[in-house]
């Protein structure tokens, strides 16, 4: 497959900046300071990795205001490299034109409407009802529901499953093994046993919105699970029934969201991270890796706890006082008195 | 779609309730407070909500006795409002009743039994010598093994996968994506390479079990792996070989559970948690969200291991000293002794 | 099926180890001490298991030379019974032989080369200019996408999904629900919104890797993701884009991985661990279950970093003075500064 070439210049026409050195230069894809070959356009977005400005064959570069006279290099000068990096980035890799149509070995139930630019893969199966905006593409092996409704330009990767009634908006990416609308764990509790809630809320999901590999959305219970646009979802994340997430919030793997958490807009919360049902988080709130999220966060700002790791002899002399914490902080209460009575006495 | 209506009398004849107001409104599907409109029954089910009893527009309400005054709509008296609103609404939302048969993209060995009245959906996988009982439905695109047992009236929804040999009771609900029966993680090490240890064990599941979304359950080494009756899984579960969870134990979201771990009867699990391998949880048990379960827990109860969050910087200045905390103890110890002697001298 | 019987003898001459009692008994299946049948071989590797041997209805037994006279069963002796036992185990259990040719219902793509000795299963997916070699199996359901490489005695469950251009070594087993090559969580923040950073790596998988059940390992977002040879990965993982995994390595289920972690040879990472980006890990270094590595480490041992369990009263206590613990150490040197100052006044 030949990648078309560009001068620095006409990247430059697309993205601005400011150009240094020879500018008929052309590149055709990007790549690190490390792996770059000619025909190839770098970015230096952090000063840790100057040391590799030396010897790096990429052909042109991107560097900061600060870094502009660092190398000699073809340069395009941005006051933000790393977001330059990516426009350029996601100009030369533009998504895989998809080929509309139907494939033969589809099961489409009946009433279902897709629109003639869209693609539906091998192995598909879509319930009656649903409907597939334009420029959508449903990849091999995916199971769509009944009266689901599909945006414009959304792709699912091969094996999403969407259940009855979700509502996905406009260019959306969902990877692979993602499950929207599943049942969320809704139980009662009726002499020793466990009755189960129907979950009858749907999912629905805004514009722009992009799901990591296997990640799950149940639907909700009542009301609807809600998914706001821009908001970005890695892998293996449980977002549970009627859970919000507010417009342009990102969230790393392995993150697990309990019912009826409302979070905020624009906010980041890192890997691993819990939060515990019926918790509100306000906009602007960043969370740490790994954090357990146990009651509402009201003020935007950086919140985290983690234990901290050590090696495990270390750990286990201070975890066996962490068990006697309170107990520790009754006897310095202990001391202080003890002092404060010997002090008097001394006057 | 027309929904059936129900007036509360009709309600109360099946699920009992003392009846205040228009007893013969009727209602065709349950809705929270704030969502309501006409023709459906809500509830109060906590005191939190009472302020959303003003502006409802439900038909009617299930209410507590103790809040039988506090509306004036047409009313189910209950001792538990929530318990109650479960069965109305599983009596309103009864599961989508299934058309026998076998699709015919579905690809079904040979000596496969499946009851007549059992639905196989398109792109369905079915191994040698598999059963399916009666009133049970396989969804589009699942993967059943080989000599798999499946009961009655059991669900899998979309893209589940079974491994040979696994055997599924009756009344099950499992999700998409979930995996039974993949190969439990056993090693040996032998000279620097891992040797993998055959997996020849099963996953034995009982009756009215329900598995969330993404969840997998790996087989026994050599004995089996077990989920008793009435079991409840959530979504993105990880259930380790040789695992046996006892009857009516419920299991929120993203929890590990390692090798040979045996948890008991009707415990509760928060989500996020961590089960070390052969440890051993007795019946009755409850363990907060996000934690680790490093050895046996012998008496019921609640148990909780969470570091507490805070904003980032009175975590750093906190954390600091944890990996000190063992010194502190010593300090106080030293503190101690010498007030002692202070003391001593003293008098 | 009938299984095949091998005396003792037979056993020994492939993997040594003396004999002691009648070695012209048959075994033909590996078993636990405690459920073992009439013709099956069992072992005994832990002193804790010693007290089941009275009971066992083994045919023979393997253990160590302190062991060699517990029990009087026809037994073999060997320095290391749970390596004896799982190299007996994978020789009476070998993989299921697969079947070569492609099924009918698989949808592959031109330009594909598939070695005469592979197996497609039903309705797998295979891209254009994929190979997939020797003895490998791609079962039911799965998708591979377009110039993916697949070595030879490679073993794909149901329904993997495989992305673009990644390479897959030989003797890999990957479980059911894995997907492969997903993208990477890039993005760039760019006034408000994100910008998705295109995922334009690649998954080099080595020879011998294990990867279990719905784990996810995404595609470089320049540079590779690279899994070494014989690294064993348990279900539900997350590796992110650019993680570089040692040879040998092993991690068990839930581990989140997060970009560009650097994960040395022969390491052993417990269940629920959290590795945070750009870290490296040295080789031979074992991390304790849900332990949050934060920073790079440089020296082999092991390490740990998790918060101790109690009943919930307890934890309470002394979690709400680790909230406090910076002021508790504040006291402290307030307390030995004031003691100090008694002490001097006393002499």
């Amino acid at each position: 497959m030949k990648r078309k070439d560009y001068n620095l210049k006409e990247i430059a026409a697309h993205f601005g900046g400011q150009l240094l050195g020879n500018t008929e230069i052309t590149v055709n894809q990007v790549a690190t300071l490390e792996k770059a070959k000619a025909g190839q356009l770098t970015f230096l977005a952090s000063e840790k990795y100057r040391p590799l400005l030396a010897n790096t064959r990429a052909s042109a570069i991107i560097v900061s205001t600060a870094d502009s006279e660092a190398t000699s290099l073809p340069r395009i000068v941005s006051d933000n490299p790393y977001l330059y990096f990516a426009k350029v980035s996601a100009f030369l890799n533009p998504l895989d034109s998809i080929v509309p149509g139907v494939h033969p070995s589809a099961v489409v139930e009946e009433g279902v409407q897709i629109d003639p630019s869209a693609y539906i893969g091998p192995n598909v199966v879509i319930g009656a009802g649903t409907k597939v905006g334009a420029g959508s593409a449903i990849m091999a092996g995916c199971s769509i529901g009944a009266r689901v409704s599909i945006g414009t330009n959304t792709r699912l990767h091969p094996r999403v499953v969407v259940y009855n009634n979700c509502v996905l908006g406009s260019r959306l990416i969902v990877h692979s093994g993602v499950v929207i609308g599943a049942d969320g764990f809704g139980l009662a509790m009726d002499e020793g046993r466990w009755l189960k809630i129907p979950q009858i809320g749907r999912v629905v999901i805004g514009d722009d919105v992009e799901i990591g590999a296997n990640t799950t959305i149940d639907c909700g219970a009542l009301d609807d699970t809600v998914i706001e646009e821009g908001v970005k979802l890695d892998n293996l994340i449980q977002i549970a029934h009627n859970v919000r997430i507010g417009a342009h919030t990102a969230i790393a793997g392995c993150v697990g969201i309990a019912g009826s958490a409302v979070i905020g807009r624009h906010c980041r919360i890192g890997g691993g991270t819990g939060i515990l049902g019926h918790t509100q988080i306000s906009d602007h709130v960043e969370i740490s890796s790994y954090t357990m999220i146990g009651k509402s966060i009201r003020e935007p700002g950086t919140y985290t706890g983690i234990f901290p790791f050590s090696s495990h002899k270390v750990w286990q002399k201070n975890a066996a006082q962490l068990r006697h914490l309170d107990e520790l902080a009754s006897k310095i209460k202990m001391l202080q008195q003890e002092i404060e009575t010997l002090r008097k006495e001394r006057s």
